[in-house]
């Protein structure tokens, strides 16, 4: 069991509707050493990877893309969510629908920091049907650059998001895997990952 | 000069209207190395106080406030912006109109995360006229908790901003105070910092 794993049983909640909420130690409040072990973690599986940018999404994403950072001691982009149509400048854009909030999200980054010649680990906190990060992969093609690498730290394994993500070839890493999870008993069964 | 000032000097872009652009290192595309910098040199003008939590807000304040708990070894809370009225459960609510965009956003932090005990450090990225500064206050004033400092990476100086708040006796630091910036010269003056 990894840190991020040990921590979920420790101080997650499980909530009706397949909710897991993490907020006490990395999405609202943020345990800063977790976040420098994770950083670690990513950084064992990836290591090999001629990584020379972090892209990840507002605001979530942010502190495990900067823990990451300080390993591969390259630049984070995070990508911006526009309510707004009027994108301007020259940005590469993706439209994004969050499972969670069942609305969608116009994805935004600036042409200026993503380009053919990168090579870029996505990370971000959570998979679940994995739209976001379809719309991150969809900005680092219209880029020409390389994906490298996904890393995330929580993927709901029962949802489908993770597995057409491999499918589709994609080196995706996931520090917990979530197999199940049951709000009357609290318990999470996490994927064995070798 | 110090380490931010230089590289807004070297690669912050001056837009009319007094925007000053900080995109390619600080608030898009984020240079972890600098925010390292920026970190230590919150930590030299703060270290002397009892500080337990660090207080930011979404999204751009994020990676400023990871860098200043890797030296502090406290834990970040970050401030979450909401449209939505209805704000469920236990939290802290302030209203803050954006200088930038002119719109009204709810800002929320959860009630499990901060109290009466904690003794915060707020950071964000930008101070100009300060409505989400003094939302982020109202925040931890709800709780019954202590503001021991505020953190700012860049000040405009030729806003109200910073004196209201320093007028109201609060410690407030900004590591780059711009006093005048010229977009058709791209110039930027800075006061000067003891």
């Amino acid at each position: 069991m990894n840190c991020l794993e040990a921590r979920i049983v420790k101080d997650g909640v499980v909530k009706e509707g397949n909710v897991l909420k993490v907020d006490s130690f990395l999405n609202h409040q943020m345990d800063i050493e977790l976040l420098n072990e994770m950083g670690k973690e990513f950084y064992a599986r990836f290591q090999n990877k001629p990584i020379n940018k972090i892209l990840t999404i507002e605001a979530s994403g942010i502190a495990i893309a900067y823990a990451v950072a300080l390993q591969f001691h390259v630049p984070v982009v995070f990508a911006k969510k526009s309510k707004s149509i009027n994108i301007s400048g020259d940005t590469y854009v993706a439209e994004v629908e969050s499972f969670t909030h069942k609305n969608k999200n116009t994805v935004v980054v600036s042409k200026q920091f993503l380009s053919a010649d990168d090579h870029v680990l996505i990370i971000d906190d959570f998979l679940a049907n994995g739209c976001a990060l379809q719309g991150l992969i969809s900005i680092v093609n219209q880029a020409g650059g390389t994906v490298e690498g996904i890393g995330i730290a929580v993927e709901k394994g029962f949802q489908s998001g993770g597995q057409i993500i491999r499918n589709m070839g994609y080196h995706l890493e996931s520090l917990a895997i979530v197999e199940s999870m049951d709000h009357t008993t609290g318990k999470i069964e996490f994927r064995e990952q070798a």
